[in-house]
């Protein structure tokens, strides 16, 4: 595109950001790549708030829109999850131009929905992964890091390390995933890898939600489930007796898709990239 | 059926039910009708206990089906809500016999799962309303009794004061409907009235269900949704701002869906009994 910076724009489709994220942000990528670090625009709709959002909903459709038709910016960068992103999803999304197909999406947690509906649309540059309020976790700086060498070199170390190799793969959280069943932004993933991670939720609510995702007739036509990490899980009373790992083997082995083990994403400073559909042509 | 008092089968399709409840019930259906107090049946599985579950999958099943497919009852009564129903639903329906569908079925909350599959596959007698396990609850005599009168005399008090009113009607639990969106268990709801209730759901997520639910195009086909109480909403934080009744009202105006009002319905002990389908013939 001319320039020899990347120029990243991010917009917070769920929750609002910190006012100091940017500026951790940037310092680190300057410290990664400082003959030429990348430009970070952060919309200023992240630091908006309307109740539970960032901003409301034609606040944060508006962001999502100035950055993803504007040409001049090569990635969209989700800045933070939370939720918000289905209210405005199904809106933006007739309204995205030439400029927004040609552009990185990165994210993950509640802007899956986003990501959902993009790949629907046949967006080819999707990735599941890192965001910027990452770094503000314990060890977060180098999932953030992470996230800068794929937007900018597409760094083979920054990807889990089964994608693509088995085939297409997609990411999600499980809750954002068995929202999206059912509606216009399910996208068609026959044939490909699901990987899924989850946090927070109670075991039963994992069990639940893998329930309905796996006896949707299109996900049985999946080549097989991974499972991510399942962290911070509330204790269930009484217990649930069954793991994360077991409940997916259970459904999988209930909806006849292959269980085919871990996947290496997750809420926390070690997840990885998971860049949607086949693996980027060499 | 050849006898003169109505014969009801208790099951508990997900959480046990406390060996005392039998008791309560069968004393306050003998003091409603002394001269002829129905029969009513707790299946030995409604005491067991395997984990979260009152048994495991294949009990639960068989209790369910024990009762649906035996013509020596009038009625499946779901015992208790909790969580289930949904690992045993796809397995039982198709074994269910014409003694099953001649017989009424009463439930709600997690048994929802039930009533949308057995919707789905026609079954004429199913109603959303009182469970055994409200007696439990402060004044849930009034509840119990309310869906013993159903029962027993298709009492016209015990009835949501618009159910079939409006055109046919269904009443499912939020969350539980959310997780029966885009599987084979999913009815066809065109030109019904859905009432819809929910219990102990932080406000967001309530938003993110009807988000969802509203968003699935045959949902769309209904002639309304009425809202029914939705109780002990956890404090959400920030605060979410929207009432239930403005989450309700919003997604219908997005989905264009009528927003026809509140329902008489909930987690509760004023829940009142919603048949599903047109009213019944005079």
């Amino acid at each position: 595109m001319g320039r020899n910076t990347l120029r990243i724009g991010v917009m917070a489709p769920g929750t609002r950001i910190d006012a100091g994220i940017p500026d951790e942000v940037k310092r680190l990528a300057s410290r990664l790549y400082p003959e030429a670090p990348p430009e970070i625009e952060f919309h200023p709709q992240c630091f908006l708030s309307a109740g539970h959002f960032a901003g409301d909903d034609a606040a944060r459709a508006a962001a999502f829109l100035d950055i993803a038709n504007d040409d001049g910016f090569d990635a969209l960068w989700f800045g933070r999850g939370g939720y918000g992103s289905c209210r405005f999803a199904l809106d933006v999304l007739p309204r995205l131009t030439r400029a927004a197909r040609d552009k990185v999406y990165l994210g993950y947690s509640d802007a899956g929905t986003l990501l959902a509906g993009l790949y629907k649309a046949g967006f080819p540059r999707l990735a599941h992964g890192p965001m910027p309020i990452d770094i503000a976790r314990p060890g977060g700086a180098a999932a953030v890091e992470r996230a800068l060498t794929y937007l900018i070199e597409g760094s083979a170390e920054a990807l889990e390390p089964h994608a693509g190799t088995e085939g297409p793969a997609v990411a999600f959280n499980i809750i954002i995933l068995g929202h999206v069943i059912g509606t216009p932004l399910q996208p068609d993933l026959t044939g490909h890898v699901l990987m899924l991670e989850e946090v927070s939720e109670y075991m039963y609510r994992i069990d639940r939600d893998l329930c309905h995702i796996t006896a949707n007739p299109a996900i049985r036509q999946v080549a097989g489930i991974r499972l991510g990490r399942c962290s911070d899980i509330p204790p269930n009373d009484p217990d649930f007796v069954l793991t994360e790992e077991e409940v997916a083997r259970h459904w999988c082995a209930v909806s006849g898709i292959p269980y085919l083990g871990r996947a290496d994403i997750g809420h926390d400073a070690d997840n990885k990239v998971v860049p949607f559909g086949p693996p980027p042509a060499v």
